[in-house]
């Protein structure tokens, strides 16, 4: 057997290992330490198949979704985590990287699993389907939520204020209203709790 | 709203959470530390999702067998990982352990997800359907690569031989020729470069 294609997939997983170093600005529960992005994507997975009943419009493929959120990160092992909160212009430049990044990763693999992590990857960036706005969902919940639990540590250490949480939150309320009106109850007891400033 | 739901939903994450902290005998590919359940867990994902193709009997569900992918080891957050190689009494108390794990764990879910998540890890334990032995497949094959890629440290550590290592591998041949073929030449490139005992 020739197993030159298996040889380009073992490739890929090798180069995704490489996302359990990528540590994100979000603390476990038990505040012990940072979060990597291959657990972080394994939470998030979790959080969708529990969260896809509130969702406004429904998803029709819980397939490609998981599958959208297994990869959405493996571009940062190449462009880095940049905070949830950084200004316009870090963002654009991070944007640009993660570009060259996707060019990068999913070019390591057979041609056509490429273009199919490939278009994964881009509908989850461009949040318009069901399914793209689940997985942006909760990946703004999940960490929203990490920092709530952690008394804010992250926040406070990052100087956010409640006005930039709410603007993260858009991707909730995009994706579910009622999990939405309940991120705000809780951004609302953060801010009472002292654990997010309210400006 | 009534949250009462969520709350649940919530506190399955929660506890969830702590699969980030069960540490396998399994290293990173740079070898600088242990790898923990919730990144094996995603990297098994990627695995399942390249590696399909090679499958003796083709999968139907890949939604179902991510999902069971995500959740075949969150028993472990009270039962804890077993040495894949420990001997038959203490992979029967394990199972025993695993079980308690799986009633405490799935009964914090609403009913029918609790229901729905439990038939899934269900499904993995029983080894039959297609996707239950996908799921075995990358279950043994991505620690027994990993083994090979740090050159044995952890088998070396452990005293485990090939003939170990072959027995376990039978997963991955239940589920596919080629790749137990493929498997076996890697096992067999481990004894000659000293990674692996032959015996």
């Amino acid at each position: 057997m020739d197993f030159s294609r298996l040889e380009r997939q073992l490739e890929f997983l090798r180069e995704a290992d490489k996302a359990k170093s990528v540590f994100r600005n979000t603390l476990l529960l038990d505040a012990s330490r940072r979060e990597n992005d291959a657990e972080h994507s394994w939470h998030m997975a979790i959080c969708a198949i529990l969260f896809a009943e509130y969702l406004d419009e429904p998803i029709t493929n819980m397939n490609r979704l998981l599958q959208m959120i297994m990869l959405h990160d493996v571009v940062e092992i190449y462009a880095g985590d940049t905070l949830a909160y950084a200004n316009a212009a870090d963002k654009a430049a991070q944007s640009d990287r993660e570009k060259d990044a996707a060019d990068k990763i999913f070019a390591i693999l057979p041609e056509d699993q490429g273009k199919e992590f490939r278009s994964l990857w881009d509908e989850f960036e461009s949040r318009i389907t069901p399914e793209a706005k689940c997985a942006h969902l909760a990946d703004a919940f999940m960490p929203v939520y990490h920092n709530y639990m952690t008394k804010g540590k992250k926040w406070r250490e990052f100087r956010v204020t409640k006005d930039k949480v709410l603007l993260r939150c858009q991707e909730i309320k995009k994706g579910s209203d009622s999990l939405y009106k309940f991120m705000c109850s809780l951004i609302d007891d953060a801010v009472q709790k002292g654990y997010l400033p309210a400006e």
